[in-house]
């Protein structure tokens, strides 16, 4: 087993299961045929047709188009068509801080197949006796990796807060992390990656932050998300990942990028070349 | 001014300049018109069409390939058609470590715009006051970006030694850092481009390395390569990046992402998401 199995469940989609997602002459995004069917019952909002799924060109800007597509999720969301509704407004763009094309419900990103925005927290601590990272079980309940290994704290970028107080706000709710704390984490880069999962096309981009945390910290969670907490050495972290897919498919790809810069993992090894270019999308 | 300058000065080439250099049934570069027009004096070895450059199939296996290859540049040398021999053998490969197609003459390499690859060392001193960085500036006689800013040492990948065991003889050359202190040096990670540059294409992944150096360190240069070292604050090295294309360009993208590394770039300055994405070729 190896590292690269965890870079290669992050990429990798079939251009042929999908249509692409036009807004204002911009392909945004890829949709799934079986959404793509879906939405066809939805003209004028959309125009489908066998080679794309077209939003109607004379919703010009972004509240005409949110507000209209809003409608038209709400009502998929009503018939059972569009599940794990979180109430949670996502960009359309494909670059973050970029003025959206729109803006549509969080649930509905991966099916649109448009670009989604996370933050993800590596905590650790820096013992005598060698490196250790704070690691979460996710909820049984949660609607995406359920029970999977997760970060400290990790969350969704929505529109309307930066992506640092966005973070420190998740290290508040899921590992009950004092914002003085908190505001010392650095920001460290980005992963991206793009593949099909059962919620639809992740074509994503996490930006990732370092916390070095006293030896005394100890995290509690605050909103339900987390089933518990383990402090491990980078060791068991390492062996957890090349055993299997424990940790949730993308925090893997976050960790690797850590065990990378921090020099855990030596160029020379046969898998680096394929590891360190899998931590970023290509093409 | 911005560094988004000095990531874009490593990316953007135009297609239409090139055509594919295709050996086995691979594309595994793309030369100007010129250089194919050149190699068109070279049937059987090179199929020139105006659609690509095809190493004739009959050349079979790395040896074959590589040696009627060496004699089509020795020529192209001795004419004076190909510039800067270096007489180090590169591989022709898509990723370092694969198996290669062939091997060529370094200076060849962005001349058939195949993949090349390097290895950078960001040097520098955790002292008490701030995080210094060492600078050299190249020789004026360098064949590429003479007098320009640098690393404390990098250098070309040739085939037959490793990216490690490479870097730490560029930094007995180009620095006299003692093996013993190179060899504390992490591995941390790769940046890659694509640009045309006077050379010809260059479409690189650079193997990155940190080396933390005593406060007493000096360097030394030993194959005049190196015109001056400067240890320099990093606020003074960022200065210098903002400020114009005083530092290599490829030497200008390493050390971007040491300074996204070491969180000296925050996530929420508007060219962020645009600099991390930069520092990594996509398509």
């Amino acid at each position: 087993m190896s590292l690269l199995e965890r870079i290669a469940a992050c990429h990798g989609w079939r251009p042929e299961n999908h249509r692409p997602f036009v807004v204002d002459g911009a392909a945004v995004g890829n949709t799934s045929h079986g959404f793509a069917r879906l939405l066809s019952d939805f003209s004028p909002c959309f125009q489908v047709s066998d080679r794309a799924v077209v939003l109607n060109p004379d919703l010009d800007g972004f509240a005409t188009r949110s507000e209209a597509v809003a409608e038209v999720l709400l009502r998929l969301r009503d018939k059972g068509d569009l599940g794990g509704w979180r109430d949670e407004p996502y960009p359309v763009v494909r670059r973050w801080g970029e003025p959206p094309f729109l803006q549509i419900e969080r649930a509905a990103v991966p099916r649109f197949g448009v670009r989604g925005f996370g933050v993800h927290l590596n905590g650790f601590v820096e013992r005598a006796d060698g490196l250790q990272m704070w690691i979460g079980r996710r909820s049984r309940n949660k609607p995406t990796g359920p029970g999977k290994l997760d970060h400290l704290a990790a969350g969704g970028q929505p529109v309307g807060i930066g992506l640092r107080r966005n973070m420190i706000k998740e290290c508040g709710e899921e590992a009950g992390i004092p914002e003085a704390l908190a505001a010392r984490m650095i920001s460290v880069g980005a992963v991206s990656y793009c593949c099909e999962r059962p919620e639809g096309l992740r074509d994503d981009v996490l930006y990732c932050f370092d916390l070095a945390l006293p030896e005394d910290f100890r995290p509690v969670n605050t909103d339900g998300e987390v089933e518990a907490f383990y402090l491990w050495p980078i060791e068991k972290v390492v062996e957890t990942l090349r055993a299997g897919d424990d940790f949730k498919f993308n925090v893997a790809l976050v960790i690797i990028d850590f065990l990378v810069r921090r020099g855990l993992l030596e160029a020379d090894d046969p898998d680096y070349p394929a590891i360190v270019e899998g931590l970023h999308q290509r093409g």
